[in-house]
């Protein structure tokens, strides 16, 4: 067995672990009776230790130097880089700061959940200020080993290859146009009347429009199902993709539409390459990427006219509604698209949204890079929020820099991928429609070539190339922000 | 840490690796969409050679022999024979036999799907000769490192300390008299008038019932839950059990028994020591013994009129059959009580139950001593069918001894187990009946002083006695068959 070969069965290995641990997290997450939640954490981490031993096994550096001698295809050479890199970012933190790390995360996030509710930012400024040292350190390690600077080295985790010089220059661009656009679409959509669905709205009645809408997106339920979870997510292995939702009997639509975003994810994972089955090459680019898809799924297709059409008469049938105004695909399409800066990043229409992400993206690098320190966050905070949207935060840490928990472990540099995925989620659409009536498609209730050009051109390519080569390869360019731009333009004025 | 903590910390990690594999099989079971299997498969293969690996680490021989002269309590002492016991029997075996079990078993059980279905005797016992020479192998490791028969070495594996000396005046005791009481029995029944509840009985009604059963029984629900799969189990960790079972809408007794038999299974795990959790000293003490708990539940509490009397009402109310004659809880219990010899071990009633037994019994016994070989078996099945049951087997191996799937993968050894269940209840609850009055209990719907005695005398000991010890303690004597005898005696003459 060659170097490469023997690298290869190591990863299927540490793969197949990684299987059992999505399916238990999900399970977790979505199946388990609370009794049996200390039980379960012991065995997780019981396999986290062991995944992580897999990982930074000592046998495999000279597999790697060796690797790189043999006579390799080109994805063979991509897929030892992916190899090398997973190896790399875990083996190159010391065991003590990680666990140091997993501890203060865990007591930051414990204790967050209560601070929160409280709005009591003193405290929780003690733990994330141990939180942010620790990240520091890793910052600067991983800084070292990469030789990127240390926000970047944080980010390359989530986003390999971009750097605060790209992302300074897309969001300086966004910054110049996105208050002025906010307030023309609040201006225009001032004069438009929106009939709110009035509910309730069965749970199971709900859970069939769900499916009957990942069917018409092409969801896969002989790999994959669809159940409930507090907090919906994406989970299991591309063979068998675990999606959850869910339900509010009050508004329809935001199960509906969070089933739509998960089911991007979804097509993605389920259209992974097979002949790369549980090697790195063979996963999702990256998490930009993977948003790409699933804001593609929610926000280019789904609130779109055309694709509201197929989705009402379902909606109507199953609910009843027929004859109800609130029902026709006009008046939907209307109450999905409402633009309305306010608090709450999770809750954020996409034109507000990528302010959220700037205002967090600058912040954290400046924290990350030591330039400004945690206590100094409130007040930046209310600053961005009142300049981009114009929204006061002041005093409000409840439902401003205490909403998020990304911070509360250590996720520094995860922030900006949800934009890009905007971004690249309308540059793919964009090219799309220069080779396909995307419209007239959607129309026919034809969804299919919108599918086979992105199986084509981002499933099927996993991360056998770097983004840059994924998004060039695919749009004939590099990111480039102004289709997002153009997009909402189009759309919202 | 002295070598016994040691042994504790690494069979815990052992325990939590199999909690992670006993919710992914319980997954593939029962959540698992078709498309998933060969990837989980896969995993849990992986799974499956480390938990190998972790139960044979050659550290552990040290560990052990350094343990036994350290000072340990009563209890410790039992915990490390525990730990002895499984890595015994884990490391006695060479790899290579082995793998070569595992292929030839699923060799045969794979062909054996088809082969029941086209009555193919001869093609079934080219594979079965193939899994019988392996265990053979394994039968004589086996006996050569216990000092136990070759037989006796593999029922070792399911219900220590049986030996074929004991179970041969058991069994040669239940032959005495059996075949008279059966025909005995049917010529009562002959007699009583019986109408068979008609359905169709809706599926999510059933679920409300056996739920309702649940509860009755005492499943805890914060720690287990109940699902559905082809072939119904008990399954998961002590601190969330994982029962199935199957709904027949024509029959809704079938789905309400298993569930009820199931829920003694659940409860024994519910009910193990949590002192002793994630260690082999805290699991179930034998196949038996869980069997004896099942059957507790299922025959010995469930199909007495006092219990169907709390049963009725739920399940006339549910399946609105209040005046339905066929609903009374007189002729639920006639329908659930009769009597019948017939071709199939899995749907025979707790009278005929045990000549199915004996019969594999005695074949297992002999073929894994070399008396007789796998081309004897059509006819002695065939011989003792008729001698025992007076029903007739020549030809028909569908029905006869290709119905079951425990010798396919070569698991000899385990059938005496089902009837030891048995007896070890009825032997259970005469000692019960001695300290309470059951049936009053019953009718109260007071159930927790069963409950009660059940988890001061089984459950929360676990496997810190021996099944002889337990027995003993819990009943004064060793197992003794008459009172398995009486209960039938007195339940159906
Ligand atoms: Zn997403
Ligand atoms: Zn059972």
């Amino acid at each position: 067995m060659s170097n490469y070969q023997q690298l290869e069965k190591h990863f299927k290995k540490l793969s197949r672990f990684n299987h059992l641990g999505a399916i238990c997290g999900w399970d977790q997450a979505s199946m388990m009776p609370e009794g049996g939640n200390d039980a379960r954490s012991a065995a997780m981490a019981e396999l986290a230790v062991y995944t992580h031993q897999l990982l930074t096994d000592p046998k495999l550096q000279a597999l790697f130097t060796q690797a790189e001698s043999e006579s390799l295809s080109t994805e063979q050479q991509a897929s030892l880089r992916e190899m090398k890199n997973r190896w790399q970012q875990a083996t190159v933190l010391p065991e003590d700061l990680v666990e140091a790390q997993s501890k203060a995360g865990s007591v930051c996030e414990h204790a967050w959940r209560n601070q929160r509710k409280d709005n009591n930012w003193a405290d929780f400024q003690t733990n994330l200020e141990k939180v942010v040292e620790l990240s520091r350190q890793e910052a600067q390690i991983r800084s070292e080993a990469t030789g990127l600077s240390r926000y970047n080295a944080l980010v390359d985790l989530y986003e390999p290859g971009m750097t605060t010089d790209k992302l300074d220059v897309i969001f300086a661009d966004v910054k110049s146009w996105l208050p002025d656009l906010i307030q023309q679409i609040q201006k225009k959509q001032q004069s438009e009347s929106v009939l709110t669905p009035q509910g309730p709205f069965a749970i199971d009645k709900q859970k069939e429009l769900s499916v009957e809408m990942m069917k018409l997106l092409g969801f896969d339920f002989n790999h994959g199902r669809l159940d409930v979870s507090i907090h919906p997510f994406c989970g299991g292995v591309p063979t068998d993709v675990r999606m959850t939702t869910r339900y509010d009997e009050v508004d329809f639509t935001s199960a509906l539409m969070g089933v739509i975003h998960e089911t991007g994810h979804a097509r993605y994972e389920q259209g992974l390459p097979k002949e790369w089955a549980e090697l790195p090459a063979g996963e999702a680019r990256s998490m930009g990427i993977h948003e790409s898809q699933s804001l593609l799924f929610e926000m280019q297709l789904s609130r779109s006219l055309e694709f509201i059409n197929l989705l009402a008469p379902t909606a109507q049938a199953l609910f009843n509604r027929e004859d109800d105004p609130a029902f026709t695909a006009e008046n939907i399409t209307l109450f999905n698209t409402r633009v309305k800066p306010a608090f709450i990043r999770v809750d954020a229409d996409e034109v507000t949204y990528p302010a959220h992400i700037i205002l967090r993206y600058e912040i954290e690098r400046d924290l990350i890079e030591g330039k400004i320190e945690v206590a100094d966050i409130p007040s930046l905070w209310n600053q961005k929020m009142t300049e981009y949207l114009g929204v006061n935060t002041e005093g409000n840490y409840t439902d401003g820099c205490m909403q998020d928990i990304h911070w509360t472990d250590g996720s520094f540099g995860y922030f900006p991928s949800y934009t890009l995925g905007a971004m690249y989620a309308a540059q793919f659409m964009a090219t799309m429609r220069k080779e396909m009536d995307v419209e007239q498609l959607i129309s026919d209730n034809n969804l299919t070539p919108i599918f086979t050009w992105l199986e084509a051109n981002i499933w099927s390519k996993a991360s056998t190339l770097t983004t840059d080569e994924l998004v060039i390869r695919a749009t004939g360019e590099s990111l480039n922000p102004s289709y997002f731009k153009e997009h909402l333009i189009s759309r919202y004025l």
